[in-house]
């Protein structure tokens, strides 16, 4: 598998700071973890608890000091300064119904864009101390090592995960096509089986509902791995993507896997 | 909520070679996590690896110097003088699938019984080090600290927890009934989720196809922290239980849940 952007690179002293934004997080949400805490609706009926809002303001605060002339778009404090050319993508904390029920598979999800573009993108979860770093330019690390996605030559011998089959709604029957066509699929993590496909041992993760903050620094870990995350037109993922994310480790897999969710 | 049993107990170092047995089993399955593995099929289609025969290999050896008398039932060695008086019931791996895609939530489960009665379980989760010790006229411990099940009056509030949807088989009908009826459902997570409820972070756990050695160490587990585990009829879980399984934190929650789970 070629690592594409090879030409382009992400400046390492970002890199260091997207680091040390996921130990801020990092440090917020071990706290909160498996705490009696409230938990409120949010308008789209998601929920959020102080963990979520104390970790973005913690990664908020650093980026102030560090470099106030970069953008925000968090997913609980909002945008600041988005048109600048730099914008960092927060989501404080990646699968917050498992982390209200005590499941250590949620991830601190940060993301660079320059120009709109993701350059830089980290998945962090701050119990096991699993931490992806994906850059472009660069081979896409967990825990400092080079992860790679494995090869895998189509659907029959793929491993399919997604975080959970009530999430489709109407695309649920595209969703089921695919799932029928592999050898297993697994449920639950969120952010994280994005990672444990950039390390080889899943080949393809679909969901659908994925937003900005949740899908941006997806896209250099799983390239910078070898692997292929477009929308389920294939399509590559920006701002204005319809939330439907399909990634595979192998082009090959994509491409099927993109024929079984076509619509009928 | 009421700790029962509390009349009987379960032999102090019983309970301490049950964490030693553990410690055995944790060694070979982190040794084995996330390196290349080969995968086989067992005649029932579920995954084995070298991880899952070597860590019951631990754990028989280190129970043939320390027990020698004693019975043993593992998932993937069979059974040992299953006649005796003391059964020690291993599963080295509860959760190949999450084992083998690198996801954490995987388990060993060691239950101990005492005249076909479950005394002693342990879930062992040895990558991230959380660890359930219940025992008949203990309280059941997370890691050290007493663990709780949460009050739940019934179904509106629940956060129902199973591992895939996939497994249900005809079955599917009566856990849709139940899944439709609580606030929150999670994926995910094979013997994890029972520890969760154990801790108070899952109100509902609902599965079928388990078998002894995959429900044995919950029951002391579940019960020691206040919560309900029977079939799907209500009736307490045995060697010869059909596999389908109902844990609750609250005994409201679960009544609710059978009367959903009942078959029209």
């Amino acid at each position: 598998m070629t690592l594409p952007h090879l030409a382009v690179s992400c400046p390492a002293p970002l890199i260091d700071l997207a680091g040390r934004l996921a130990d801020a997080a990092g440090a917020v949400v071990r706290r909160h973890f498996r705490t009696p805490l409230a938990v409120d609706d949010k308008p789209d009926m998601s929920p959020v608890t102080i963990a979520d809002r104390e970790a973005e303001a913690a990664v908020r605060a650093l980026l102030a000091e560090e470099q106030p002339g970069h953008g925000i778009v968090g997913e609980e404090h909002g945008a600041t300064n988005a048109d600048a050319e730099y914008v960092w993508v927060i989501d404080p904390i990646d699968g917050t119904k498992a982390f209200i029920t005590g499941r250590p598979l949620f991830g601190t999800l940060i993301a660079l864009l320059h120009r709109g573009r993701p350059v830089l993108g980290l998945i962090d979860q701050p119990v096991i101390g699993d931490r992806w770093t994906g850059a472009l330019g660069r081979p896409t690390l967990l825990n400092g090592a080079v992860a790679l996605t494995r090869p895998c030559p189509g659907l029959a011998p793929a491993v399919l995960s997604t975080t959970s089959p009530d999430l489709f709604g109407d695309d649920f029957g595209r969703f089921r096509r695919l799932a029928d066509a592999v050898k297993l699929t697994t449920y639950g993590g969120d952010c994280y089986g994005y990672g444990l496909l950039a390390a080889g041992f899943i080949d393809i993760v679909a969901e659908v509902g994925l937003k900005l903050h949740d899908f941006a620094a997806l896209v250099p870990i799983v390239e910078g791995a070898g692997g292929v995350i477009t929308d389920w037109s294939g399509r590559g993922l920006h701002a204005g993507s319809d939330g439907r994310v399909l990634a595979a480790g192998d082009p090959r897999a994509h491409a099927e896997a993109l024929a079984r969710l076509a619509a009928t």
